[in-house]
């Protein structure tokens, strides 16, 4: 039986609130997911929550039914803690109060680059010091579209890396941050990796002359792209086997970075596809 | 000598607030400008303002300095009418407390399909019945920045049109919305349009099979996205020259609409900077 809790002032549900903070995240290694689809992500890639918040009264879908059933039916399977929460405190506790009456406290499990499954060729988003949470998840959605191998953020030791367990962040992806093995990691270590891997880095940048439709990335290829502000370090810029540019032809200066990177994951795609196709008609 | 204004209980004050509403901008049929790169577009771009408001105190940015001074200036040879308010009162009447100090009041000038300057082939983006502020204010930067001729948002004669000037609008598109003629339109009157002008209309749906990488778009061609929620209606599946889709290999069941509008106006543009390398080259 879950435990009850009507008390806004829970110890529990002052917890779940100060997740919300990015030092409360790093330190707990805790984050929190809601949403029907996100949730569903989650637990479809093997997450296994250390603890469930379910509000009967706003558990309406079909499908967060379902999720609370399978929660229910494993409480003591497994070591997931489930509470059962009125509106009140639900609503205390989810970003959005109607965000289908379920909402997980679960690790942050740190990928590394060693555990990557490569694909044949190698596919890579690589985003350096990606400031806004929302950017990030989307970026995140459209690479688990375009099927890439992994999202990798990258830094300078100095910076602070980006958070890439902040609840935004898996808002804006619907839970793609669970279906796309999602890095984060110094750019220094990643470079090296790169190379011994013999990955194609195409480094996209407003200064570059070619057009990113005229590089090939039809082998195993990185595409690293820059921050909303400060675009691409020198050590992308430098070490980049290509520098590409998206043509612009209007007055705005940039496109949103969630839009120039799925033009380049999908310029890939395009390119992959051929060579699928014209070695399929061989 | 612009008027000044210190009491947040200010008749133009309030009208300000006011127009945050659609009913009242539709009403009234004008809206609001904030931030220093879209009101350098809109005056870039001819738009004559009704009133302006400046902050002295929150006038830091060069850029918007020079625009102050040029309305200062001005205020004796055009009919916009300035106001000097408090920080207090800017705060208020701004969005965005740190919006540079300037606040337009500009006239919604309705743009008509049959003013459209067309260019050589013809080039169109198409959105019936997008929802979200922030979508169709990325879209429209998108545009800008791939070179169409149009932004024609359209609707079932039923259903209430999108409100091209939300002030969300103006703000997510950095101001491309003066820069794209944009549109608003009901479906029937914009189809018979295209037919009229000999223009292929390629239907963007998850529903079809072909890529729209393997759609012809060099020649006039307009590019028909659907609603973030319901997709395309049937006036242009049933009409469409071709339907098209964009390959997903992951999980999550959508791109985001600004997403995948971005991916079919570049193809358009890889394809039409294609036929005028390979013009040049004979």
């Amino acid at each position: 039986m879950p435990t009850i809790i009507s008390s806004l002032g829970n110890d529990h549900v002052k917890r779940v609130v100060k997740l919300n903070s990015r030092r409360f995240r790093n330190k707990q290694q805790q984050t929190i997911v809601e949403g029907v689809r996100e949730i569903s992500a989650a637990l479809q890639y093997g997450i296994l929550p250390q603890e469930a918040y379910l509000c009967p009264a706003l558990i309406q879908d079909p499908h967060a039914q379902k999720i609370a059933t399978q929660l229910l039916e494993n409480e003591n399977k497994t070591s997931t803690k489930l509470f059962e929460v009125t509106p009140q405190v639900f609503q205390k506790i989810a970003y959005r109060g109607e965000s289908g009456g379920i909402l997980l406290i679960i690790p942050c499990k740190q990928q590394q680059l060693e555990d990557l499954h490569l694909g044949d060729p190698p596919f890579l988003a690589i985003i350096e010091g990606v400031e806004k949470p929302g950017n990030l998840g989307g970026i995140l959605r459209t690479a688990d579209a375009a099927g890439v191998d992994s999202v990798i953020v990258c830094n300078d030791q100095t910076q602070d890396s980006t958070d890439i367990y902040n609840p935004n962040v898996i808002r804006a992806s619907l839970g793609a941050l669970f279906s796309v093995p999602t890095i984060s990691v110094d750019n220094g270590r990643l470079h090296n990796w790169l190379l011994r891997h013999n990955i194609k880095i195409i480094a996209a940048t407003p200064a570059a002359s070619k057009p990113y439709t005229d590089t090939d990335m039809s082998g195993p290829t990185a595409i690293v792209m820059g921050s909303e502000a400060y675009g691409l370090s020198n050590t992308w810029l430098e070490n980049a086997h290509e520098q590409v540019t998206i043509p612009m032809f209007g007055t705005v200066d940039s496109l949103n970075l969630s839009v120039s990177t799925a033009l380049l994951l999908y310029e890939a795609v395009r390119q992959r596809n051929k060579t699928v196709k014209t070695a399929t008609k061989q």
